[in-house]
């Protein structure tokens, strides 16, 4: 990035002496840089990622263009290696780190910046791979990275990327993981350029750790982080991942939940039935799926399975405080989701604090043009599960599969033998895909944590949203488990970013205030 | 077709006084034929039909490799033309009948064979248009004809057109439409090639009507028979189209259900949502949808809602006495589709005489390898309702909407307004497709219909199985409707031709049986 061609600093409004500032001559303002006071420094921080947005948003869509699905082994490398060269040109000496004899799974991306003195060691983390697509729900090609005027939803129009109004804050640029996790790849790499430019030391010794199969439930994270232990000698880990809060307000979280997937099939007859010679007569597997489903929940949105809720580790009292400051805001949000009520009688900050069962995806035959007129032979739901703190997920996966055979069901986890069709009036297949998260939880009282919140609070317009946990998941478990290092989420992205979803979507204003705060961050008391 | 290079005929295993007979020579065997009793004639039929097998074979595939999905009007139109080649080779004057003003609609073919002496007029009708495809699911294009030794699910292998085995009995030809219904349309045009090569008449009057868009309900036939009523003046139709009864008994059934459908959506937020941010808190449209559906049918597979079975029109004692005699099959029908139990606690014969509702599709957001972990902002369903004599359509589907309405949903028949999104919990979609059939029945005791039944029995292996409706639907009311003329169905396909679903196929013995039966029939006393 530091070699890239700096456009911006090319601008007939910008004065020799932040020209010096910005690190694009040959001389560096290095002491007027050291001797700063806080609030200046955050000024040159604001104007070095202000003329520098052209850069970075161009790195950026360069590297969205790459194709980042976890499966896509060619791509997931040809990502990890532009990342690799970006931390090169920073002046770091990047590793791809990969499980001990598991060279075809997607690397870790590793860099150090030792700082002399420092007495503790901080990670920064971010995912580089995405959510698997589906292109046809694409207004543009996911891989396609498209600036538009606005959001789709607002009738945003597209831009060319090199409009003198491209880096605006309101822009969104269009890609898979524009939000999720590239956007935090880029802060983070960003913030270090900042650093680099006004010849700032961070506060922390860093390790930089960019992984490349999140989405995919990390499958491999433990064991990178085991077989290269010595690499990851640190106090924290600070996450950048996931939006900020519907209210705009930056969201600091201390933990986030668990998560695992699992595929439910429901099995009709041996083929696709006519609806009109056996309609009314053959079982019909879309019924049974909805029957099944339907009875895993009550009128007030709590899971019915015998269970579910059990175990659970209490809160303290500042945690339950920050669940209620939270809950403020769920009118705006259920508003500007179009939603006249929620599903459950639970705040949103109760309700990600409490294991959940959610339908991912369901398919039965086909619907539109391309539907029949017949009985499906099977019917497919995608289950999801979020664990909190107290969950063990394969107890929680044993209370679900308990429960469909509570039902009746006779539960497999491969397709029926045609004796087993004609023993069993009921089956169904139930199989956890891989990639399995445990929640995790650090106290919000801890006193690395506090500092380091303390510099996101010094950089961010709004005072930070602080919250014990995140609803969503990220392997801070895993973290934790490898190597007993607890973690912190600083999320920056647009909340209306369509993470996981089609049309996924990076608002440029919060890329840019990322920065900002990354860079404070990183320089916190 | 009869023009077609009959290669059947150079076979050494055939006598010079049989090859006259098939009429390949120019002198044909005309008192012969005439003078025969029916059993001779039988045998005559049945003899061109064997040496005929061939070429009828290269015709039906050179017919199902026209993509025939009724809204796919080039293609349509390319069927319609190809099979009235085939009517004119046979010496008829095809017309390709269209409603007034509305060109662009799939044309009816037809033709006159006009009988000295006839007292009577039969219709012979079949549909050349065939069920939406989804190629991906097909193992071969639906639209590749492609000959198997044996059906796919046996393992059966794919077998070149011009092997010596091609003709086979247990061959079956997989294609959109090779069952349902190219298939009729090719015994129909085979019986009266027969009969042409026979030099023997037609008892009646013959008037051959082939539609162009049954599978999407028929929706211009009612008008293109008011429109060309002059054309159809005639006593009874016979419809070649369905499965043979799952025993392998030829079935004759005096009447149909009728049918609709109606697409179902239920929507969540105004975009899919994270479903760890959002699980447990935002509705999910799929679990709503869910909840819809189970609620609709009762543990014994009975539809719950209100109304739904009122005002069913009686069954005679003959009709009962075939339902009973149908059922016996119940077991040996349900173990080959390898179902453990029955969904209702009706016979099959039993539910094919009640109004039925069942789903035909089902989706929301993705499953499999694109599934992504979302809250879906919508869920879709495609119901299928059969209907009886005493259903009208319009208070069946009254019933459904009301039903959706008391489970409190506010139910519209576009996508909700912003305001709207707001102002209601649970909101829905319900609309009902195009193409709605009535139910008709016609009495069994009706004496045109009973000669008609006597030439098929002279012509099946074992005795037919007499129906009094078929549970599938065919556009009868549409034709009692339109013109006041009843009629029945005498089915030919084999029962496990995956109609309407992929990998649809025609086992090869039953168009051969079907050809001698269509041929007989014609011939009946």
């Amino acid at each position: 990035m530091l070699t890239a061609i700096c456009t911006a600093c090319r601008s007939s409004r910008m004065g020799p002496l932040l020209r010096l500032a910005l690190g694009c001559g040959l001389v560096f303002a290095a002491t007027l840089a050291s001797a700063a006071p806080a609030g200046d420094v955050l000024q040159q921080i604001r104007a070095f990622r202000a003329a520098h947005e052209r850069v970075v948003l161009n790195e950026l869509v360069h590297l969205l263009a790459i194709p980042n699905v976890a499966r896509d082994r060619g791509n997931i490398r040809r990502n990890a290696e532009a990342i690799a060269l970006m931390l090169r040109r920073l002046g770091l000496q990047p590793q791809l780190l990969e499980p001990a004899g598991a060279p075809d799974v997607p690397p870790l991306v590793y860099a150090q910046w030792k700082v002399p003195g420092a007495k503790r060691t901080l990670v920064l983390y971010a995912h580089y791979d995405g959510q698997p697509v589906n292109p046809a729900e694409w207004v543009t090609p996911p891989f396609t990275p498209t600036l538009r005027t606005a959001p789709l939803s607002e009738g945003g129009a597209i831009i060319a990327l090199d409009s003198p109004k491209a880096t605006d804050d309101q822009m969104r640029l269009y890609a898979r993981g524009a939000g999720d996790d590239k956007a935090g790849v880029m802060v983070i790499l960003s913030a270090l350029e900042a650093l680099r430019a006004l010849h700032r030391d961070p506060t922390d010794n860093l390790i930089i750790a960019f992984e490349g199969e999140e989405e995919a439930g990390s499958p491999h994270l433990g064991q990178i982080l085991r077989d290269h232990r010595a690499l990851f000698d640190a106090q924290l880990w600070v996450i950048c991942d996931g939006p900020v809060h519907p209210s705009g307000r930056v969201e600091i979280t201390y933990g986030a939940r668990g998560d695992m997937n699992a595929d439910l099939t429901i099995y009709g007859a041996i083929r696709p039935l006519h609806s009109g010679h056996y309609g009314n007569w053959a079982p019909n597997p879309a019924l049974r799926l909805a029957r099944l489903l339907a009875s895993m929940k009550d009128d007030r949105g709590h899971v019915t399975i015998p269970g579910w809720y059990d175990g659970i580790a209490p809160l303290g009292d500042r945690e339950r405080r920050a669940l209620a400051e939270a809950a403020r805001y769920d009118g705006t949000i259920r508003r500007d989701l179009g939603l006249a009520a929620a599903e459950s009688d639970w705040s949103l900050p109760q309700a990600v604090m409490l294991p959940s069962l959610n339908i991912n995806g369901m398919r039965s035959a086909n619907v539109g043009s391309e539907a029949a007129n017949v009985i499906p032979a099977t019917a497919t739901a995608v289950l999801d599960m979020r664990l909190v703190v107290g969950n063990d997920p394969q107890k929680q996966f044993d209370k679900l599969r308990d429960y469909v055979r509570s039902q009746g069901y006779y539960v497999i986890d491969r397709d029926p033998t045609p004796q087993e069709r004609l023993a069993h009036p009921l089956i169904a297949t139930l199989k956890l895909r891989p990639g399995i998260y445990a929640a995790a939880r650090m106290p919000m009282s801890d006193p690395f944590a506090l500092a380091v919140a303390a510099g996101v609070r010094a950089a961010a317009g709004q005072p930070p949203l602080e919250m014990p946990s995140s609803g969503g998941s990220l392997p801070l478990s895993v973290i934790k488990e490898a190597l007993g290092t607890p973690s912190m989420v600083v999320s920056i992205a647009n909340y209306d970013d369509n993470q996981h979803a089609a049309n996924e979507n990076l608002r440029l204003g919060n890329l840019w205030n990322g920065i900002d705060i990354y860079a404070a961050l990183l320089l916190h008391p």
